[in-house]
């Protein structure tokens, strides 16, 4: 393709109203066009880096026997109020009346659509397991799209749903899809996570997450390099030493006279308790306010972690503000004060603390969380090292983009749209389901997110619009004829070139192949022409290479 | 494949909603399923010959350089009040109402979304001309969704509209897409025909229609082999000899009285005029009632023509309808009498009519079509060849289905849309627009139309879902073995083969064979087995032959 011809060219300036990094880029570099938030066109450059994802996508979920369809977008109400979700996914549907004052719903997902349709055709249990899947546009009224095209109101999807004779098959293909997306997301050059799902226990056992990591995520998680585990932040908890004696009773809050000094050494001593029985307090300076945080008594509040998931910058409160809020320095306690708290997950277990009682000289013992004193949120504020709970590695802390995850449906649906088999023993038995996404257009928004410059987007070699950006400088018509030469050549290898062949600056030319990220540059000059060699670059790298135009083919 | 893995098989009996050949055919032979009417899920063999359907098109709009590129659906309602289509258009738009209460249309068509994209792109008469295309979704509130895939409430379509300078280079473009569209139907198997559209004399100009020949079409054409032209049947016109003097004028109507023979002859020698300058007037009784049918004197009215018009069977009325109806035998006259009438094109250019003045033994002289009578239409109702007015080859009449056309819509848009662009000297210009749709949902249910016989599907080779279709007769397992090996060897060599390897009878399995209409069919039996071949039979012929194992990649 000449860049001439190309409709899509870049822009000068990222958009005004761009508010995120791959909607700056991908506007500016012509891959995306924004009609109104959350809804894009894709323009050339960005439809070819689609259709590559998207045949990945394919790849995989056809290598797990999954059989592509494609269903249709609009819904009769009758179904989605079937399952109920006309009520619980009303804020988020996009409604139409059709001919006869039929209404409709605009398809978010499919399931109300893809398990009739297996009723349909699954009778026996011959028929299970089967997997179908499709690449598919998902309307969602999201009342502030945002993020450019990681959160869309009309967006691309790949969904899957499995269909199974019981849950033992399900979970056997559960692990299956799993290992099939972490594929995806690496074929795709990302570097991608299972994450439980932050909301506890019962989400934890029947959905997963997957976390890409990015420079610029929405999420702080804790990556397991070694097994690909990945937590949220908020959930996370460090191991401590279990110091807590098994046989301890809460005995009762008791409120005694104690002239002793604030540290904590000097309070453990006055008491005679280990320093682990004290509870520390600290009060920090937020934005909106003051925040208490409570910690056991041995350990320190890390306010780099603090900051990163309060998402803000904290600082410890002054004397002046310890006395504007009535508060006793050295004997702070989260008991009968007015201020929000936060805990570390260490004196989660711990019985009878020793703790200030907000007068000077004057403390409490046997305070115990939940019964004297309460607080919002236990969250891992130490800087104790994490670990990683599947496999014992070091976790590391860094910024991620949820890029897709999967559910364990179970009968849900099936007993809402009566999908039903018959066993082996000809009785009648329900089918269990499996869904697995992939936002399509989230996964390119998310690869600009994690590969990106300064100066543009870096394109992983396997979703590259063209594999190289072949550009002239000077507007010699030797230069011209040569590269046009090396198109021609290059195109006969079947290699997608992008071929920059306008009458621009050098810089203007070169600031757009940055921009627009092809993974490897070829320059043709005077000087390349007068050396036999073409200047080679890739987009990843600071050095260029003069390479002798016979061995361009194998630089690429 | 294996068949038995598939989702989607046949099913023993077609649909009893299935309005069309197509409807029966592709739901029966587990191509799609209804969801309603007008809306439908692509099964696995469905999505694959869609998909070979867009490859072929995609091809051939990349080979006239058009860009593809994916709009949304979801349009803001202004931009189509900016072009007054929110009115025009109205009672098929499906609306919906997004976060802040914000008004959407869903894309029936992308005129309001491309012209504003190409305004943002386009500057300069160095961005011109350049083609946009799109394989996407649209959505219309058809009142009645009929005709199985071939009219959709939500349907595939590629549309692509293309920006130019001036009219010239529109033009010249349009011819270029023109053969690049019968390129496409010709690929796909089908026999198509360019067709001036059938609203007269203005969209004649600005738009074409593609015709495809197929057994149970919708519309009946007049094709012409040579040029590939099409008219619609309605619209036909006979060339006739050029018997009015230039110089006749329009003489007063005269009542006469006419002692003669009812026979033509006896008429016009009565008169003393040739026969042509009588005018032939023939009762006809319909099932809603009576027509009458002028015609010059000297040609015949068509029957069968009369009924292909009609659409069904038509007699001459009797006697006693004449006296029932106060019709006088030998003397009628579309002048004063009670019902509707129809003429051949023949009349048209003919001055100063002799006919019946519904008396016994009167005549009417100088009777005039338009001022002494009129007719409600005309038509092509003589068994006059016709031949095509661009080669003046013989048309024959045909079944047609409409399966594309291609607009010229100047600057109505651009206008709508401030598209503007500099031009050499520097002056602000009107871009001038075209516009090109294929439905390719529709042409996939067009194949079926023109591609089965009383069996099932005959995919032309280039869409077929698969490229040979094996099964297995006997549930010997040496037969499975050898029919694994074949599959096996198949596969290895790029042959997409879909195997029945169900224990299912012989005739269940070839009759579905025959339904799914892979164009090769390849048996593994035992008698095949014991002659070292394989018995190969192409789906659109009625013999079978054996042929070595070896040779059978070279049949497919």
């Amino acid at each position: 393709m000449k860049y001439s011809q190309l409709f899509g060219k870049t822009k000068l300036e990222a958009p005004a109203d761009a508010d995120s990094v791959n909607a700056k880029l991908l506007t500016q570099a012509g891959f995306v066009d924004r009609l109104i938030a959350g809804v894009y066109t894709f323009l050339p450059l960005g439809l070819r880096v689609l259709k590559k994802i998207n045949e990945i996508i394919r790849e995989e979920m056809n290598a797990v026997g999954g059989q592509e369809i494609a269903m249709p977008s609009l819904h009769p109400r009758e179904i989605w109020q079937q399952t109920g979700r006309d009520k619980t996914m009303d804020p988020i549907l996009y409604r139409t009346k059709g001919a006869g004052d039929r209404d409709f719903v605009f398809g978010p997902s499919h399931e109300e659509i893809v398990t009739p349709l297996a009723a349909k055709y699954v009778q026996s249990y011959k028929d299970l397991p089967v997997a179908l899947y499709q690449i598919q546009t998902k309307f969602r009224n999201e009342p502030r799209a945002k993020s450019g095209i990681l959160r869309g109101r009309e967006f691309g999807m790949k969904d899957m749903y499995s269909f199974h004779t019981d849950d033992a098959d399900l979970d056997k293909y559960y692990e299956v899809v799993k290992t099939a997306y972490l594929k995806v997301f690496t074929r795709c050059g990302l570097d991608a996570y299972v994450s439980e799902a932050s909301g506890g226990a019962f989400t934890d056992k029947y959905s997963h997450e997957f976390a890409v990591r990015t420079q610029a995520g929405e999420d702080t998680m804790l990556l397991c390099e070694k097994c690909k585990y990945a937590q949220n932040i908020e959930i996370a908890e460090a191991k401590f030493d279990d110091l807590q004696p098994a046989d301890e009773e809460e005995a009762p809050l008791k409120k005694v006279n104690a002239p002793r000094g604030i540290t904590i050494p000097e309070n453990a001593a006055f008491h005679k308790v280990p320093e682990w029985k004290i509870l520390k307090t600290v009060v920090y300076k937020l934005k909106g306010g003051f925040l208490g945080v409570c910690i056991r008594g041995d350990l320190k509040v890390s306010q780099k972690r603090l900051e990163s998931i309060l998402k803000e910058k904290v600082r410890v409160a002054t004397k002046e503000e310890f006395v504007e809020n009535g508060l006793i320095m050295g004997f702070i306690s989260p008991i009968g004060i007015n201020i929000p708290f936060i805990a570390d997950h260490s004196i989660k277990h711990i019985k009878n603390f020793v703790t200030g009682a907000n007068e000077l000289n004057e403390d409490y013992l046997n305070a115990n969380v939940g019964r004297d004193f309460v607080v919002r949120e236990f969250m891992h504020l130490t800087d104790l090292e994490l670990v990683c709970p599947k496999c014992g590695n070091k976790l590391s802390e860094e910024k991620a983009v949820e890029a897709g995850n999967i559910f364990k449906l179970g009968t849900k649906y099936s007993k809402d749209c009566n999908l039903y088999f018959t066993d082996k023993e000809g009785k009648k038995q329900i089918v269990t389901m499996g869904c697995y996404g992939i936002g399509n257009t989230r996964l390119l928004g998310t690869i600009v997110e994690a590969c990106h410059d300064e100066h543009g987007i870096i394109w992983p070699k396997a979703v590259a619009p063209f594999a190289a950006h072949l550009v002239t400088l000077g507007g010699d018509e030797k230069v011209q004829e040569e590269a046009q030469k090396l198109y021609d050549y290059l195109r006969e290898n079947d290699i997608d070139v992008l071929f920059d062949d306008r009458d621009e600056s050098t810089g203007k030319k070169l600031n757009d192949a940055d921009l627009i990220g092809i993974p490897v540059r070829l320059i043709i000059s005077k000087k390349t022409i007068e050396k036999k060699c073409v200047e080679v670059k890739r987009r990843d790298s600071k050095e260029a290479d003069l390479v002798p135009v016979n061995d361009v083919l194998k630089f690429i």
